[in-house]
């Protein structure tokens, strides 16, 4: 059994207060956050606290905080030699004061406020720089039910940066696609399974063995009809360079 | 029951006769290929014929054939006003010899020729001159399960070009994601549960709705360090190309 205070009030802070409380090898003994206000709705179920020098002594602190909030927060806890994690991706482990045993907790995955989140499909990326700090993140994040991965600041940086491509662009695709569509009057619903399946397939086929379609093939006849089809000159710069990039990974010449 | 011919021996003709072949309300009849060797394999379960002057007379025969051939063989088929469909996406149905019933059959769905398809899953764009012919497609389409969507040339067109950025330009991302972890030592792996959340957010709501991440809330710092993480330039170009394409869609100014 470990026990978790928790700093911050977001979406990150909200999903794992709730997955820690649902399972029996962690409890959540107090939450933090600057303005009490955004943790009232939880004062029934776990104590909470705008007041840093009423921290309890707990096996593990989460700053679950936005990047910037890290550093000078971990400075101002009052206490030192006891094991602080953030959940960042893109936060170096030594922006954590050192005066504290250090770790990162870092849940790839996307949090929305509303939406219920299932952990086992949250891979946890974790670094501390002892073994028993790893170990107590590591049987944390098992305890929810999550995959977890040993992840170096590198790494994970890295892996941040990956998900913005694989989450906000592809977001982004869609979204483009939605307004394609709409504007001659046709059904975006009608894509809806096509998406689920293109991520669907690189759960198996590397991306790489998955590609499919007219700029693979350089089949020009159709590039041509797409392009003279875009209106929006921003939506025409995406599909040239995105055809070629294509192009390239699969060594074919240029549009 | 609608018999029917189909023509042409790719991923798509393919699934469409195992399709056909596993309702009643369905019969293929003959399956006609240019190069006999590609339909070998199915000579025991249906008429394989590379002679169109052989063609049976059917309700139905489905041009399953590269974009460029469906004009030319259309005009070879040595008959007059029977039901002619193509599946392609951005072929006009006018390019069908008019000497024919003209109609189109286009499942958007990305196929491929070693994983099974569940049709459920496969929407199928109809469009049809006459009433009789448009029902005998959408009938069709209903016996094996998928469903149907009445859509004109101009509005298929469209989807055909959104379908390229949901499926094939997503899917590039998916690859540069890829490289980008691969080259720190990261695992693409772990990035696996984000795609598929990514995918089914969309299902329930809007893109638009579902947009997050660092461009969205215009995170300089952020955006700063992914930028100096990437060292392959056209990875660069596409990383500020969709950034400010999201920004763009959420009212934030350019990077």
């Amino acid at each position: 059994m470990v026990s978790v205070v928790i700093l911050g009030a977001g979406n990150v802070a909200t999903h794992l207060f709730k997955a820690f409380s649902n399972t029996n090898q962690a409890v959540v003994i107090q939450w933090y956050n600057r303005n009490l206000n955004a943790l009232k709705s939880y004062k029934t179920s776990v104590e909470i606290t705008d007041d840093l020098s009423q921290l309890k002594e707990a096996d593990l602190y989460i700053l679950a905080v936005s990047d910037d909030a890290i550093k000078p927060l971990s400075s101002l806890l009052p206490f030192e030699n006891r094991l602080v994690a953030h959940t960042s991706g893109s936060v170096s482990l030594y922006d954590i004061d050192k005066k504290h045993k250090r770790g990162v907790f870092y849940p790839l995955q996307s949090f929305s406020k509303s939406a219920d989140i299932n952990f086992a499909d949250v891979p946890v990326c974790i670094e501390a720089l002892k073994s028993d700090d790893y170990h107590v993140l590591k049987n944390l994040a098992i305890a929810i039910g999550s995959p977890t991965k040993k992840v170096n600041s590198d790494q994970r940086k890295v892996l941040h940066l990956a998900a913005v491509f694989v989450n906000n662009f592809t977001n982004q695709l869609y979204r483009i696609a939605h307004e394609i569509t709409e504007s001659e009057g046709a059904e975006f619903d009608v894509l809806k399974p096509l998406i689920l399946e293109t991520a669907k397939k690189v759960q198996d086929l590397s991306p790489y063995m998955a590609q499919t379609g007219p700029a693979k093939r350089n089949d020009k006849k159709t590039l041509r009809k797409h392009l003279k089809l875009l209106k929006d000159p921003h939506h025409k710069d995406i599909y040239n360079l995105l055809t070629s990039s294509i192009q390239r990974t699969h060594g074919r010449k240029k549009l």
